[in-house]
Formats: C-alpha cells, structure tokens, sequence
C-alpha cells in the first residue's frame, strides 16, 4: 500500500513549554530556535515526513505555555492520537512538553478554530527575586496595590477598542476585543507576594496582555486611578499606556474552540 | 579613622540560589563558576576588600539552596547589617539572592556553628516532565509507591552508621549520623505527582540525601521491600544501595545553629 492510499488524519496536540531558550512559536527566517521548528522537526524524526504545523497563536520571545494549541495532518501514521504523545517526547529536548494528542476533525485548524485564550501574567512583588523561577515572573520591588489593580481590571473587562494597548509591530485593523474575566490573585511568599493576572478573551492583540499588566501595575503604584483606564481606552494611543511587562511572566494557558 | 579602627563585624546571610549555572558552593581551582566566588566578588565591589565567606557546607553542581547560611567579618562596614541585603542584590547575578543579613558573635562561623541541616529532594512522578520546572525535579517516569518510600524512609530515621550512602569523593572516617525527620509528602498536579522527600538531619556524609533517594525509589519501584533497608544499612557497602538521584532535584532549605 502507497503512502497516498492510507487516509489523511488531522492531530491536535496540547504543548506546554518554557520560552526562555527560544525566540518564540513561529519560525522566521534567519531565527535559529522556534518552538515550531523543533515539534517540526520531531515530526520528521518520528515519521520522516516534513509537515507544517499550525499553532494557535504566536508567543513571542521568552513568553511561556501551558496549553498552547497546534495542529497538523498526515497520512503516515497508523497508531492511536495518544501514542504521539510519547513519540514526541522522545524527541524533543526537555523544555517542550507534548501533554495531550488527540484525533481531530480533519478541516480542524488550530488557529482558525480557536475563539478564545486564556493567559496568566506572574508578578512576584518583593525587594527579591525568586533564583528558582525568575524566568517564570516579573520581579517588581515596590509594593502594588492590587485592590486599586483589580478596579483598574474590571474596567477593562467587555467589548472596547484596545488600541491603547496594542504592541507596534504588528498592527490590526480592527483593534477591538472582547475580555471576558480579568482576574487578580495575590498569594503570601516568602520575602513578598505573588500576583496572578489571568486574562480571558475571544482575541488578543500584539503584546496586549503585557500592555495590560505594565498599565495595572501603574496604577499598583499609585501613579494613576483605576479611572483613568477609560480615559486611555478613549484615547486610542499607545504612548499613553504603561509600559510592556517583560516576556518572562507571561505563559499561555488554554485556547478555546 | 584608618580602617584599623574601625570594629570587626561578623555578618550572618541567608542565601538562595539557582545552582543550574554553578560548579556548586565552593569555589575551586579551574573551576569556572561558583557561588562562593559570586559572593565573595560582590563583597569585593561594595566595600572594596577580598574577604573570605565561609558557606554552611558545599553544594554540588547543579544543586540549589534556599537557606543557605554563609558568614563573613570585615571592618569595612558601618551601615546596619540588613543594608547588606540591597547592596548584594545589586551586584549579584539574578540566579543568587541574599534574603537576610544579620549582625552575628564574632566568632560566628556557619560551619563549625551548625548543628543539623534540612535538605528537600523534589520528584516528579509523571510521564512527562515539567518544562517550567525541569531544574528543580527529577522527573521519575514509572508510578512509584510512596507507601512503601515511607515505610522504608522510617528506618532511615534515628543514629545509625550510614556508609552504604556515602558517596565517593569525599569519605569521611565516622560515618555515624542522625536522622532527626524524614518526611514525604505527594500532592496531584498536571499529568502526575509532585513528590517531595524533606530530610533534617545533624550532619550528612557526601551525596547522602541523593543516595537516599535513589534508595527510596528502588523501594518505590517495588525491586525491594522497606525492610531491604536495615540490610543495607548493616551491610556498609555503597554498592548495595541505589543509585544517586540527579543534583537538579535537591535544595538546601535550612541550616540549623
């Protein structure tokens, strides 16, 4: 039996990963290591096929994930979805994570399909840095306030126009999004705290959960009120936002479909 | 005033790393990177003299610590001691932070002072490893019996001669130690468990607490019983027990005075 007689299967595969090492999901010419290139490059060690794989989205540099979504089709694989799962980390170098494999629909296109995301931001609010996890959080050393974070949040929850808030580099058109939760979480550490931001939308724009978090923590600082969120949003200019929370804190948690 | 004037002052740190990077505590000839020389250097840029620090006791490569304790004495200094704590962490590399400085006897020293340790050795049990935490876990693919890792951690507890997990290196002559606690503790995450093995002890022989655990997971594994211990603890034979869990998983959480 020819290759082309066995049917096309489509694969959706659930990817955690630490960004640190990597220039991001997407693989771009003249960048050397992209998360893409290296589940590419395991497909091609396990079946000898070279296939595209579609994630759910981009992540840029240093940023993490939990539940990134990526998909891809072949017809060189008889076993069952899951057995993937071992395959895969049997090829790829620790810091990627194939956690789930399943069968799916064979139009399904992780990025076409997906209505929604969930990210989660990670501050650790104290004079120190943590050694252990520095590449998962933002070590800010000033106290914020986080009831005055969760006001600001809530005015940013529902439909609105986030061009305040979006990144340069990749401009859209139509700049508006609707978060549905926006969700602050403060835990007691040792020499500080740890602040959760969790962020759930139908759509992001470029960098807008780290906009997000540079303005929140602004207004942690007491530099704004939680009102004047409305007056930027009006606005419709990025300048006057606060500025990009770094790469490292951010990871992906979940993509809707 | 001339610095001979000047009173010797004792200090006292509690420090905590990521010893990813480090050829471990102690800094020795040829060796590259060492928290010891990290320390010792940052002193060196904030009060402009070499001074000697004196660790707790050494870390390996690899190993992390949470509480380890260092001292120092110096004349150099006229500020309280917690003023220290902003001065190192402005000098030292993200991967260390110095969490406490205090004013300590003058003849403090952290290793002739101290009286017991506590070590934590950290084990995934899962499939898949933790991409965001892979430095600090050994991940343990097969399902291990933590009923029987206890049973068998029970009568590792009390003063007995343990030559069968000493490793080799560094031998000592009394290899008499005594265990105070040896506490397991497994809690569910993603894909698995988190298993983390806690050991207080008044002293420990070379690579101890990483024997120890790839002692508790052969009995884990069920290729002995629990009581396979006190045979090899009677035995006084390193070759008898299993084999030494990897460095990534340990972390000195506390030295006791």
């Amino acid at each position: 039996m020819s290759d082309e007689a066995k049917p096309l299967r489509t694969f959706k595969l659930t990817v955690a990963y630490n960004g640190s090492r990597y220039s991001g999901w997407q693989w771009q010419p003249g960048e050397t290591l992209s998360v893409q290139r290296q589940i590419e490059t395991a497909i091609h060690q396990i079946i000898g096929e070279e296939v595209r794989v579609a994630g759910s989205g981009r992540t840029d540099a240093g940023v993490h994930a939990f539940g990134q979504v990526a998909s891809f089709s072949t017809n060189r694989w008889n076993a069952p979805a899951d057995r993937w799962v071992r395959a895969f980390n049997c090829f790829l170098p620790k810091d990627i994570v194939v956690r789930r494999a399943e069968e799916a629909a064979l139009r399904f296109h992780a990025i076409r399909d997906s209505v929604g995301k969930l990210y989660r931001y990670t501050i650790r609010n104290s004079r120190v840095v943590d050694p252990h996890l520095a590449h998962l959080q933002w070590c800010v050393h000033r106290t914020l306030d986080v009831e005055a974070m969760r006001a600001a949040a809530q005015r940013l929850v529902g439909t609105h126009d986030f061009a305040s808030l979006q990144g340069q580099g990749s401009p859209r058109y139509n700049t508006v999004r609707t978060i549905h939760t926006l969700e602050i979480q403060a835990t007691d550490v040792w020499e500080g705290r740890v602040i959760e931001i969790n962020v759930c939308a139908n759509g992001f724009l470029y960098n807008m959960v780290r906009n997000i978090v540079g303005t929140l923590v602004e207004v942690g600082h007491g530099k704004h009120p939680p009102e004047w969120i409305d007056e930027l949003l009006a606005k419709r200019d990025r300048s006057s936002a606060g500025q990009t929370a770094p790469a490292a804190g951010l990871c992906l948690m979940e993509v809707l479909y």
